[in-house]
């Protein structure tokens, strides 16, 4: 058992929903918090271009870019489009200096998950020469099953490991998420197998039951899932990256900032 | 493609929370629906051998008493009683003549999701020998892995088919309940290995994303599982017993049970 190294703490920004993207910066720089995990809605506010400036003049990295994904759907042309955002995706991690764009699969757009299941690769297949050239790495992220009717497909580790090794590509990799993955029974197999291939790992906790479907995550050490152990065992996979927090929770966003930091720094070190 | 044969179908009583048994034996008698799948907190009304009597004189079997399970517990004393009151609900399946009790395993009473697994197991094990002699089977039903914290630490069909494989006793199946396995990769592997020791069937809809946690369930062909590809597997893989209709939704269990039936059969023909 060892304590994690407060130097790969990242703030995911969806742990702190109602804060732009200058605030965040502003605020992890306070905090001494080196990375942030940012979500594509949050460029707006300057851009790719003077987020970069920003995030380089406050000693903080990109530590991922959220989220492309969303391959499956019901047409061609709508297929494409999603492609085509995609690769818009992989244009501002590159911009940002993201290494890692978070891929979240999408849902089915009827009744039949292994069509979806093929969309996905295919979208995949088709995405990944141009995040190669970008120098992009994308994260095939699981999501617990309780989304596979309304935002991934993909929703064990086991799955995203035979996806990743089916594209074949260093630029290819999965994301750990612990609330996604902590209930598997294969979780800690799946991990040793993605050994090398791991390119994020996130943490929150699992409330039980879920008090809301989506803003239902609790904070490090108030839920049960066992962190530190899926920690070390992302890190004896070789995974040594940053660890981000993601706390979708509507308390959580309802907390003043500085609180939210305060206290996402101590329950890492501790829980973690 | 074959259509699912109305003998097959039962009411399990989730669907029309609102009934007591009576009202439930009658409204089935009414509907033609020759099974119904009992809960135990609905035997209170009658008793179990006046429920016999009554289900015998109104030409309906009890497919399936629900439920037994909820093995882990912090302290020996507390899983010895859990123990005890799952042969009480051995009885009570054996009076009713239902040839199965359903399991729901339980949760983890702290993070050690690995312990409670074990207790699960062993619980079953320590139950064994008493559904033998009663002849009742066990029927360790997966849940969706949304309940891995509140319901159950047993999250897959996969997992559900090694622990009764290392039960080994005809008298320990699996019930397979489309609500919880449709999301998984490998669920019509795992229907095919469950060959022979499938002891229930229960089906209704996944709604995309669910409502409510517990009572978010749809009814057949609202949502987005493959009821028919699945139903047709699991009779592949030998299953000719009662189909259960177990629909948790609190618009249906507000709807009037005579209409919620009516529904219930034209769904199940049209979908199942």
């Amino acid at each position: 058992v060892s304590d994690p190294d407060l130097s790969r703490l990242s703030l995911n920004q969806a742990t702190t929903q109602n804060s732009g993207m200058v605030a965040t910066i502003e605020g992890c720089a306070r905090a001494e918090i080196g990375w942030i995990g940012v979500w594509r809605d949050k460029l707006l506010e300057l851009g790719p271009v003077e987020t970069a400036r920003r995030l380089r003049s406050a000693g903080i990295r990109a530590s991922s870019l959220c989220r492309g994904g969303f391959f499956p759907a019901a047409t061609e042309a709508e297929r494409q489009s999603r492609i085509d955002d995609n690769r818009r995706a992989v244009d501002e991690a590159a911009e940002i200096g993201a290494p890692v764009l978070v891929l979240v699969s999408g849902p089915p757009f009827d009744r039949d998950i292994d069509l979806a299941r093929q969309q996905v690769e295919d979208g995949i297949r088709a995405l990944l020469p141009y995040a190669e050239e970008r120098g992009v790495r994308l994260a095939i992220e699981p999501l617990h099953p309780m989304f596979a009717g309304d935002r991934s497909v993909v929703v064990t580790l086991g799955q995203a490991n035979a996806l990743a090794s089916r594209l074949g590509s260093a630029s290819v990799g999965v994301a750990v998420d612990v609330y996604h993955v902590w209930w598997d029974p294969d979780v800690y197999a799946e991990i040793a197998r993605a050994a090398g291939s791991i390119v994020g790992f996130h943490v929150s906790d699992w409330l039980a039951p879920p008090p809301h479907h989506l803003l239902g995550r609790g904070v490090m050490g108030d839920g049960l899932i066992e962190l530190r152990r899926l920690r070390e065992a992302v890190d004896a996979a070789g995974y040594s990256g940053p660890i981000e927090v993601e706390i979708f929770n509507q308390r959580v966003w309802d907390t003043p900032p500085e609180e939210v930091l305060a206290l996402v720094k101590e329950r890492y070190l501790a829980w973690c």
